[in-house]
């Protein structure tokens, strides 16, 4: 189990955007035991991961599944301002491919879940349109899903997007932190804007409620910090990083990998840094791009806020020895070193924590 | 890809509930389209039966994963009038589970999905403390899913459940209504209610509306047809017929098998009917339960569009040679011969049909 979002404090928060999983979280723990009473040795590893892991049937089989199910969250409200849904499949498919990416795991296949109070003409063939695109990219297959007309549960005009991944690694090169060192440094690779997460506080910063007539100006506005119109900058597909790390996969190079999602670059490190081990994120060694500052300007949302819920430019890290990191660092486009994983001190909170933020929540 | 709820006619009908999918249907065509484009060779089947093929990865493996996607429904529409959640996640397990099963293969493992406007407290918990209970007694491991509060999507106050079940067979052992031939029967196995499907026509039917005040009042009530609250029967869990049928799975007597859902008896039997033949369903053959005559009186609706859309008291189909058939009837509870396949007439618009029905829609 996994939530999409955590809740944070902070100037504007997700709190205020609407977004409280606090009953949720309260449930965790007995969540938990209930979850891990289904589980027996099949399953290859416990929960937590980005993705699941699962032993693949057959005799002496040396391949893991790996799953994975995801959903846009309100992205998708952004969509439905904009009138275009296209991209909202592209997200999906990419955010699921990550996922199980992170893991060491190529895509075997796909299978979607799509619900609305009521399809208008062409919302599903557009939805189909992204999400089949970005399977052909990813090599995966997209075999089946389920289309349901909810009335009631649904608010008129809009819907709901899930996804389900499987794919595959062999048991001797499954990728999950477990052989990070103190030492090891960060690679983070470039997101192409927001992804798919923080667009309840964005959408709040920007004043972007599908109720509101003007909604669909702003979108198509270029602000004054920007090269392009809002929309085109908050609905650019989710990246996928599977040509960039799939022919890292089989060089051994790969200590650990972060899809950075929900909870931002150290609430996503830090589910794969071991114990004993703390990742050390320094925000002064990359330059967000303009949307998170414009966002931020926008939001009046404080760095730290900024930081725990949006990824800032990076999307995806991977985690290396020191000359292998400075080596992918040089050789992939956009990448840079962001951080470094220490000793953990005594009394250790988090795996992962930032330094260099300018304001409340840096050292 | 599949529909949940196909569009009839008749006095009350899907439509007058609200569902209506004809928009989808115009783009099924460019759909399938699209979406066989992303397959390759170890798409094992096409799309269209209760589970995707898709071959396990490893060396000469013999297994093939097959995995479906469904969610429960306006089924929470009930639940939340009744403020009773536990059972719906028994609902979404059991359901994935008949429907891999319909290809006879066993669940290996499960996925979930549960969005909502905002989770009350509780509710996270009692889903998954069904969906936990259930996959304990189909041995299928619980493994991940993603829980998502989305302002903005959902209507307050309620949520959605969505479920993706992988499971795997024997290649020589997959049941898809391949080796049926004319003269085989059909063996119906009694539902334990509308199971997942209907529900946005029978909450009309009974006037449940989780805004009507009185809806909690009518649940509670014991109608004169009835033996139970109409609350206790409208939310019986979806029966899972693994139990049942697993034996049978290596027994080479199955040659086809049917998960009752959206469409009801024909509908889905239809679905694996070879061409050429077609499964003649005599509804005289067994008396519907209570509920579903209650229900017709309620809604005023016709017979065949109660056959269209509910299972009628028969929620899996099993499909045997007539020996095997009558020895399954006899030998398993509440079975019996609910029809058979004949040579399909000149002309043949559909690959399965209901005889004796009393008013419109019959022979």
């Amino acid at each position: 189990m996994s939530t999409e979002k955590p809740v944070y404090g902070g100037k504007a928060s997700y709190r205020d955007a609407g977004v409280d999983i606090d009953a949720a979280d309260a449930a965790k723990g007995q969540i938990a035991r209930l979850v891990s009473a289904t589980h027996g040795p099949q399953v290859v590893r416990g929960v937590g991961h980005f993705g699941a892991f699962f032993q693949a049937p057959g005799p002496d089989n040396p391949f893991v599944l790996v799953s994975s199910a995801d959903s846009v969250g309100t992205k998708i409200l952004v969509a439905e301002i904009a009138g275009q849904h296209e991209s909202i499949g592209v997200d999906l498919v990419n955010h699921c491919v990550n996922d199980i990416l992170a893991c060491g795991a190529r895509p075997l296949f796909f299978l979607d879940y799509i619900a609305a109070e009521r399809f208008p003409e062409g919302l599903i063939e557009a939805l189909v349109r992204g999400m089949t695109d970005a399977c052909r990219k990813a090599g995966c297959a997209l075999i089946g899903g389920e289309t349901a007309q909810l009335p009631g549960i649904y608010q008129p005009g809009t819907y709901d997007l899930a996804g389900f991944i499987v794919g595959s690694v062999h048991r001797d090169r499954i990728v999950d932190g477990a052989t990070i060192r103190a030492g090891d440094l960060l690679v983070g690779l470039p997101s192409s804007g927001l992804h798919t997460n923080g667009y309840s506080l964005a959408r709040a910063a920007f004043g972007l409620d599908p109720k509101d007539a003007a909604a669909r100006e702003r979108l198509a506005a270029t602000p004054a910090w920007a090269d392009r119109p809002l929309g085109e900058l908050l609905l650019e597909p989710h990246r996928s990083y599977l040509p960039v790390v799939e022919p890292l996969l089989d060089t051994g190079v790969l200590r650990g990998m972060a899809h950075i999602t929900g909870g931002g670059i150290a609430g996503n490190v830090g589910r794969v840094i071991p114990e004993g081990l703390e990742a050390v994120i320094d925000v002064r060694s990359w330059e967000p791009p303009a949307l998170f500052r414009g966002l931020q300007q926008a939001g009046n949302i404080d760095s730290a806020e900024m930081y725990r819920v949006f990824n800032m430019g990076v999307g995806f890290v991977l985690i290396a020895a020191p000359g292998d990191a400075q080596q992918l660092a040089a050789q992939l486009e956009g990448a840079r070193i962001i951080g470094e994983v220490q000793a953990a001190p005594e009394g250790q909170q988090t795996r992962a924590r930032y330094v260099g933020l300018a304001d409340a929540g840096g050292d």
